[in-house]
């Protein structure tokens, strides 16, 4: 039985480290492969990154999507790393084309845009899975498990926070292409940490849990001179039972790297999980803390979990396997639609998410920008 | 020479652990000495609990002052350790007849009782020490040197937390004293959650920080039913120097203890302190992450901080050290205002916080109330 | 009712900082009070330093005792703080006055010293208490306690190491008092590293346990050039029961301060503790890692070790509250040897934990000099 | 630009884990690739295995050597993952056709046969790499570079241990198979728990610190009745520049995972670093601890580290991509040794470790049995 194949959107610039980490993911397991690319928008360096990620190259995704129509190439999926701006056509492309699609977040640069994907993801009935990557860490998994399970009772409050720090200076002035497009307005939307970093605490804080957010008080500052975006975003967030979230991120914090995290208060217990130490999960439901660590023979992981795991406990998986996870379950869905068989995959976050992420970042912009007012998703 | 005299006012409740805690702290460092006390409301348990205390007893703080004043009695300062309602009548009185007070924090429960008090205050120059026990904390005295010294450059943004579970549930339905008056506003004031803990934050976020909180967006929130005050407080504020502080704290994290703590994001680097583990400090400005841990032979700290210190490094002094550190200041203070000898005592909390605290609950109260509208302090 | 009356042997020496550690701990409860002491060897010096501890004071300890005896000074209990050759005569003496005595470790220079000691307490039924600090942290007593309870099962194999870095270079001949006597064969025996903290690793792992060491194989070391004695202390041991116990200690540690701590390892599941963090107990049983923190308010800790406990969860008593626990289990011991009521006191270290003591360092230096051979103890 | 072409012999058991592990490995990079295997012993099962692994299967390790000699096949080189006692036979076999080997540990099963495949490494030149995955951590591999950069001066003490606890009952009974063969003398060796987890330990205290160990003096046991070898393991070892090792495992450590570690304490400073937090090194040099973090951007790390970091720091690449390191290595020593671009391998263990792990159990066991008799190496 073959691999899946696969074809990437973007990725082929010399700073987007994130390219090869899905190159990596689809790999993983061996049951997956990067065939084809359009790796990046200047044709010319298209096919030549083609040739570096030792995969056949296409000048862009039309001509991608014309050899996958045309019968000359056969992809199971596609995987969209391109910077914000240049998410949303080829995902409607391929969409539209009956092709699934495993896309980078922020999903569009508009909730009109992500709405468009929403009603053809339903209407054609085409996997799509937005790539919060944290998502697939087991414990993050096992968390949102937990709750669905009612082990912390009614959710109450969420505390789910993204601080990083090396945007503490400006280095978009200084050249870097990371730096570059997600300060610039034009490739990156509306919001640049709050796009960047607190969906990814927005999706913490609404998937684990979940709740939804109803409506939004926000503060977003630009801590380094000459910014046009956020480089700082505070929320505080409403959800839908009533209970209130604080989502929060910030690109200023020296010396922290990738502190992303949540916490979740419950009627009958907490959760906490950090991304920095993404193998474990706090639990507390009475006078003793709880730790709970990964390992695919841990019996109390349900198999929804344990099914994702590839070693027994004591070893960490992490980050690469994290991003292969979302892609695992892309595999699996994709099996199953074909009657093939396939372990249960994972409700990973999707085309819903994608959009619930658009307003709740336009409603902070919002919100912030009328003093905090608050501002319905 | 002997040894200062202190009077007690408050903490004879059979539930009130903190009078015996400050009685500790007075003893901490055989200078000082608990002397008298009026410790209960009910002149007769007052009469009691001074038994049970071992000291001279009082029916109530008026007899107390009365004693000092006509000579039969020699306090150098009194702790007033009584429920929020019931620290300003005392403290008024004896800031009026000169006599210093280290009184447990909020101050009073209106901003025009602590301003009336601050008055007092800078016309008699006496003493006056607010008892944010964490405060005494050496490392968190050290923080805020390091952001005297310009380790971390500008304040750009500060979070403060106070986490607890003990009241996720309705405790003060069940006879628990201590949860009775912190959720009855005739006795706590306007706030519950964010007067009792929330105000640690606060201090943390400024006194630490150096900065003050200009105005304040808040949601307060009352999560455990029935309850008439806030039992979890969310508060983004705007500092002096156009910085921002998350200020937040709840009583409902179930499984959290005291979880307290800062984080200073400045603009040459980062601080980060936890109540918890409160005898270290990390510090964060470049790409090595540096622990600092307390100890009497540390170079490091300053002697503003290491004269406080009792035991070199690898012992924790912790919890009662760092209330007997603010009764240590008042000491000093006391000692050189006779012109005895004293090291410089260092600036811990005072009335200047004390009002501003309440104005602090007092406008997140009404942010809350108003929509989280942007309310200035 | 009137506090104990203590007084203090040895602890006048500049650099001395036990001798207030013990005086704060003798304080701590406001039940006990530090009266009279014969502080330093010097007569003069030793008057001198009774003024500085604000206590009557005397020439010698041979002094003090006549006092007591003359019924000139009425004492409960005295402390020795002395360096440890000095320990044997004091104690010898006051036990056989039929005064209790709670003496710093080690508990004497010789077997047959430690040995004479046992004989009189046993005789005597006097009081006696070896000052292993650490075995006042209420989590090393509730680890003794869930041992005792079968929680782990039967007791397999313990680690228990006290690492320190301040010998790395040598101190002892810079001037440093502390450095001086321990590093020298007449003031502290045979062993530095393995009499000094080595005794502290082989209590955790004894006295938790609830097992002896049988016998031991050991290599001592002299890492810094120009010392007569260890400064590093290896210990193979074996437990009465057939376990295993691995008993380390070293000072040349650069960085490390006092990193105490141990691991028992049981058919039934393991504890671990660390000094450094020594509010919490690590308990692992079954899948998930459970900790226990310290808190008078909790459940799961037995009355006799809740009953120690001062504050509720979330704060930390820590060191000298530590220190204090032994002073209250003395007091309780000897209220109780009066009829007069008092908590059950806890099982700590006494004369027997002292002669095997003396045994286990004298045994591990005659291995080490025996190229390891196993020796009994 | 074509990827290296691997050969795996064995790991296609059931509860094999780590030929999987391995497979990821070697793709992990999208230079190398899997493309045959001899996976069983039983011929059929090895085909089998093949079809699962989706490589080329061959009936056993010999006619896979004859496949490559025969030029039908073209192997790089082969990775070995067959239980202990048989790594000799195939790796003697491609050894000696100059094809490069990448082997599990422990190297043999006894020290002649390391020492031959010792002798024909070194007359052949040709590669050959000992597979510690831990030493592929970038953290490790950092701490010996500190250690060779005179960073914490002359070792002077070692500590390295293993702790599991999947071995506290007699899983082997159980039809357990990676129990089976580990706790079976035929398939496993002289040693269980010292050959399979001391030698990680022992790797760990010598090639980090850069030490050989000259003699050992141990104590075995075998805690789980039935048991022919030992499950608990304990040397206390002599480095050849007179410091001391203490070099320890066990597998009845119950709740215990992974817990593998090491601490160097030099005249300088001491490095701690933790298998189960593997993205990270402590190094303590003066008053201030120090933190090191993975990141593929950190000028810290030389580029004998950084080369092999594939994220920016904030993620973790863990356990897989320790693994794919010393495939890593084996690539760019292949490719070098071709006149082909590579950057510089690291000097992963290889065939002179394996030699020194051999002789070190050996001289465990043996010590152990005579009392704990000093034995060299």
């Amino acid at each position: 039985m073959g691999k899946l194949k696969v074809g990437l959107i973007g990725g082929g610039g010399g700073g987007n480290f994130f390219g090869h980490v899905h190159k990596r993911a689809i790999a993983f397991d061996n049951s997956r492969e990067l065939v084809a690319g359009a790796l990046r928008s200047n044709p010319d360096e298209a096919m030549a990154a083609a040739q570096d990620y030792d995969v056949e190259g296409f000048t862009d995704y039309g001509a991608l999507l014309e050899a996958c129509q045309s019968g000359k190439l056969d992809l199971d999926y596609v995987t969209i790393v391109t910077p914000n701006h240049a998410h949303y056509a080829p995902a409607k492309a391929f969409l539209e084309a009956g092709i699934p699609v495993l896309c980078e977040k922020p999903i569009t640069m508009t909730i009109a845009e992500a709405e468009d994907l929403q009603a053809i993801v339903e209407a054609k009935k085409v996997p799509f899975i937005l790539a919060h990557t944290y998502t697939g860490h087991p414990m993050m998994m096992f968390a949102k498990e937990l709750v669905r399970q009612g082990k912390i009772g009614d959710v109450r409050k969420v505390e789910a926070w993204y601080n990083q720090g090396w945007l503490a200076t400006a280095l978009e002035k200084e050249g870097l292409q990371q730096a570059e497009w997600r300060t610039d307005p034009a490739k990156t939307g509306i919001s640049n940490c709050g796009g960047d970093i607190g969906t990814h605490a927005f999706v913490a804080a609404t998937w684990v849990s979940g709740r939804s957010v109803s409506r939004v008080s926000a503060r977003l500052n630009r801590f380094v001179e000459g910014r046009q975006l956020d480089d700082d975003f505070n929320v505080i967030a409403e959800l839908d039972n009533g209970g209130t979230a604080l989502i929060t991120a910030t690109q200023i914090a020296i010396g922290y790297k990738n502190d992303n995290g949540f916490r979740i208060y419950g009627s009958g217990g907490s959760l906490e999980w950090h991304q920095e130490r993404a193998e474990s999960l706090l639990v507390r439901t009475g006078e003793v803390d709880e730790t709970y660590w990964i390992g695919a023979n841990y019996s109390f992981l349900p198999n929804s979990v344990g099914s994702y795991l590839r070693v027994p406990s004591g070893h960490h998986e992490d980050f690469f396997a994290a991003l292969a996870n979302l892609h695992c379950t892309m595999e699996r869905t994709i099996l199953r639609s074909r009657g093939q068989e396939a372990p249960e995959p994972f409700d990973h976050p999707g085309v819903a998410e994608g959009v619930a992420g658009m307003r709740f970042v336009q409603a902070a912009v919002d919100s912030s920008a009328a003093q905090g007012a608050w501002t319905d998703l």
